[in-house]
C-alpha cells in the first residue's frame, strides 16, 4: 500500500483506507517507539539532506520563473540551517509526554465498578496547508505522537520538496518497524482531490487546514468531518484609562512589530479618552519610528495629526475587524471599558485580545467578559502559542469553542473513551 | 423580547439574537442565582402542575385522536409524579458543582507570566426533541447550569405542554432576576423552522437531538453549527472462551432485557466457539424465558436449534448492525478474539461494547481495541449513562470522538478560555 500515488480520486480513497487500517497500528505504538521514528527522521533530516534540498532547489526554481514574489520564495526555501530547525522540532516533540493512554480519571463507583476516561488518539488527521515544507514534517510528527495516521496535502509549488521529506518520514516508518502507511502523501495538485478528501468523512476524522482565510473558510464551509477552524486573529490591545502608560507603549510596539505577519499580532488599538491626548502620541511614536502605518478615527487623528504626519492617515470603515498581517494598525479612542467590549465583541474574530491597565476590576472585567482563545492582562498578544502557553508544540491555533480552544498541541489531537471494569455487574 | 412566538423564520432569527444577547448574561450568573432558578422552577412544578396538566391532557386528546399507538401516547404523558420526577432531577442539578470558571491548570510560566485555561459556557445551545416532554425541563435546567442559553424545539404533538412548561422555566427566570431571553422556544411545528435553526450558526454555537436515528442523521448532515451526533447504540457483547458463564449469563440478560429500548441495551451477543456449546444454551436459555427472540447464525442456530425453537430464528444479513430497540438480540458463533474485534469494528457504532471474560489479557486487548465511547470488562453495557458515571445527569451520549464522547453532562457543555496575567510582559 506505502508509496502510493494519487492519480485520481479512487486513488485517493485508497490512500484514505489505508490511513484508516495503519490509524490502528499508531494508535497502539508505545511512545519508545514513536520516538524512535521522530528521532531516527530528525537525524536523517540533518545526516542526509541531499535528496531534500534537491527537490526544493527544483521548487524554486519553478516558482521563480513562475514570477512568485520574494517572500514566497523565502517561504518555500529549505536549507541546511532550516532543515536543522525541523529536526530540532522532531526532537523536542519527541520529549513531550505521551497523549495516549493517560487516564482523565478513574473512580471506583460506590457499586464497585472502576470508571474512568482514556485519552486516545483521534484516528485519522488530514492537513491541507500551503507553501512552507517544513508543515510536512511538522504534522507528521505531532501525529505520530498522539497516535494518529496523517493524510498530507501541501501547496503544488512544493510538491516536490514535500515528496521528498514524505520519502524521509517513509524511511524512517521503516527503520522502526512501523507502517509506512502511517503517512500518505497527496502526490497530485488537482483542487478536485481536495474537495474529494473533505468528502471522505469515512477515512477521515479531523481536517486541520493551515494557511490563509481563504483555504481557512473554504475548508470549515465543505469539510464533512470535524474540521480546526482558526488561525484567523483580528486582535485588539486596549488601553485603559488607568494604564501603566510604559507597559502600554512596549506591550502595543511587541503585539504589532515583533512579528507583523502572524495571527496574534495586534490590528486595533483602542485607547480610553482619558488618557488618549497624553498616551496616545507616545504610544504612536513608538510605532510609526518602527515603520508602522496607522489608520485613525477622528479622534485619534486630531490628537495625532500635526506630530506624526505620513504615517498617520484616517481610518476607513473596513479597518475595523481587519486583519492586516502587516506593519498597520487601526487606533480607535474609547469613552469606556464597555465601548472597548463592544467593539471587541462586534469587530475581533476570538483569537487573542488584550487590556492595559492598572484598574484591577477593569482587568478582572475584561478577562471575564471578553469572548476569546486568550484574553491578556498586561501582556503582548503575541504570546498566542503553543510552545509559549507551554504545550511544546501546535498543529494550529482554534478559534472555535468546541474540542479545542486556542493552540492545538498533542493533548488536542486526542479524544478519549469511557473503560468500565466490572466483575460481573449488572445495573439494577 | 420574551415570550416571542414562531411565526416567520425572520421569528426565529430574532429569537436566535436574543439567545445570543442572553447568553452574555446567563455565562456570568453566579451558581446561587442559577440554582434558585433550578430550584424555584423545581417548586413551581410541584406546587402549581395545573396549567402544565391541562396543556399535557390536551395533547394527550389530541394525539389519541390522531391515533398514535400506546408507547406513544404514554411517552407525551404527564402527571403529577412525573412532574415530581422531573423536580427531583432539577434538584439534584442544582446539586451539583458548577462547571463554570473552574480553572483547567493555572500555571506560572518561566517568564513570570501566569497563564491557564478557564472553563466557559459554550453559548447558546439549541435542542430538537421528540415526544417526551419533561426533555423540555431536562435540557434547560442543564444548560442554564452549565452558563448557555437555550433554544427548544419539542415534538409537535407535544407542543401544548412544552408551551406550558416554558411559560413555567420563564416564572422562575423572573423570580431569580434573570432574563427570560436564556430560553427560547419555537411554537411552532413548522419543519422550515428547523431547517432554518440549522442554518443559524451565527446565533447557535451547538445543536443537540434527541430522539431517533433519522432525526439525528438529519441534524448530523444538515447543521452548519456543531452538532452532538450520537445516541444510537449497535452494542455487542462478546462471551470470551474463558468467560465465567454465570457473569456471561446475568450480563448479557441485563444488557438485553432491563430495558431493551434504549440505545446502550444489547443487539449483538457474539460467543466463542470453545465455550459456545456449553454456555449458549444456559444463556439462550435465561433471555428466551424473559421473551427475547433471537436471530442466530447457522453455528448458533445448530447449538439452539432444538431446545428453543419459536424464539430461535435465522439471523438475516441486515440483523448483524441492527440497533433492535426490543427484545431482539443476533446471536453469532465466532472462532477468536480477533473475530469478534473484527465483527464489533465492522458492525458497532462506537457506543457501548462488552467482553466477558476471565483472561486478563482478552480484557486489556478488548479495552485498547475496540473504538468506542464505553467499553467494558464484565458488566452490563446498560451501565453507559451519565448518571451512572458520575456525571450527575446527561443531555445526551455522544458517539463521536470531537469535544466530548460518551455520556455528555455539565462538563461537556462547556468550552474554556486561556487567560493570561503579565505585567507588561513582550515576547522576545
Amino acid at each position: 500500500m506505502s508509496n502510493m500515488t494519487t492519480k485520481t480520486i479512487e486513488d485517493l480513497v485508497k490512500q484514505g483506507q489505508a490511513a484508516r487500517a495503519a490509524a490502528r497500528q499508531v494508535a497502539r505504538l508505545s511512545t519508545l517507539v514513536k520516538n524512535s521514528v521522530l528521532l531516527g527522521l530528525a537525524d536523517f533530516l540533518e545526516s542526509e539532506p541531499g535528496p531534500v534540498l534537491v527537490a526544493n532547489e527544483e521548487d524554486y526554481a519553478a516558482a521563480k520563473s513562475d514570477g512568485l514574489d520574494e517572500a514566497m520564495l523565502d517561504r518555500l526555501l529549505l536549507d541546511q540551517d532550516r532543515l536543522k530547525a525541523v529536526a530540532g522540532d522532531l526532537r523536542k516533540v519527541a520529549e513531550l509526554p505521551d497523549p495516549v493512554g493517560e487516564s482523565l480519571e478513574m473512580n471506583t463507583l460506590p457499586n464497585g465498578l472502576i470508571a474512568g476516561r482514556r485519552r486516545v488518539p483521534i484516528g485519522v488527521v488530514a492537513s491541507i496547508y500551503e507553501s512552507r515544507p517544513n508543515v510536512t514534517i511538522d504534522i507528521f510528527g505531532l501525529c505520530l505522537k498522539s497516535g494518529n495516521a496523517c493524510i498530507l496535502r501541501g501547496g503544488s509549488e512544493t510538491i516536490r520538496s514535500n515528496s521528498a521529506l514524505v520519502e524521509v518520514i517513509r524511511r524512517a516508518l521503516v527503520d522502526a518497524d512501523v507502517t509506512q502507511d502511517a503517512v500518505q502523501f497527496v502526490d497530485n495538485p488537482d483542487r478536485n482531490l481536495v474537495d474529494a478528501l473533505l468528502k471522505m468523512n469515512d477515512y477521515v476524522d479531523l481536517v486541520i487546514p493551515r494557511g490563509g482565510a481563504g483555504l481557512v473558510k473554504f475548508v470549515a464551509e465543505n469539510a464533512t468531518m470535524a474540521a480546526v477552524t482558526g488561525g484567523i486573529g483580528v486582535c485588539h490591545t486596549y488601553v485603559d484609562r488607568l494604564a501603566d502608560l510604559d507597559k502600554a507603549m512596549n506591550v502595543v510596539h511587541n503585539a504589532k512589530v515583533r512579528r507583523p505577519s502572524i495571527c496574534n499580532a495586534l490590528d486595533t488599538l483602542l485607547v480610553h479618552s482619558a488618557v488618549a491626548a497624553k498616551g496616545l502620541p507616545r504610544i504612536a511614536e513608538k510605532l510609526t519610528v518602527s515603520g508602522v502605518e496607522l489608520h485613525c478615527d477622528r479622534r485619534a487623528l486630531s490628537i495625532l495629526g500635526p506630530a506624526a504626519a505620513g504615517k498617520v492617515v484616517p481610518a476607513q470603515e473596513d479597518d475595523w475587524g481587519k486583519e492586516f498581517l502587516s506593519l498597520t494598525a487601526a487606533v480607535k479612542v474609547v469613552d469606556s471599558l464597555d465601548d472597548a467590549l463592544q467593539h471587541i465583541e462586534t469587530y475581533g474574530s476570538g483569537h487573542s485580545e488584550a487590556v492595559i491597565t492598572e484598574d484591577y476590576s477593569v482587568a478582572m472585567r475584561f478577562l471575564d467578559e471578553v469572548d476569546a482563545a486568550a484574553v491578556y492582562v498586561n501582556a503582548s498578544t503575541q504570546f498566542t502559542d503553543g510552545a509559549q502557553f507551554g504545550l511544546g508544540a501546535e498543529v494550529g491555533i482554534s478559534t472555535q469553542k468546541f474540542h479545542a480552544r486556542g493552540p492545538m498541541g498533542l493533548r488536542e489531537l486526542t479524544s478519549y473513551k469511557w473503560v468500565i471494569m466490572g466483575n460481573g455487574h449488572v445495573r439494577p
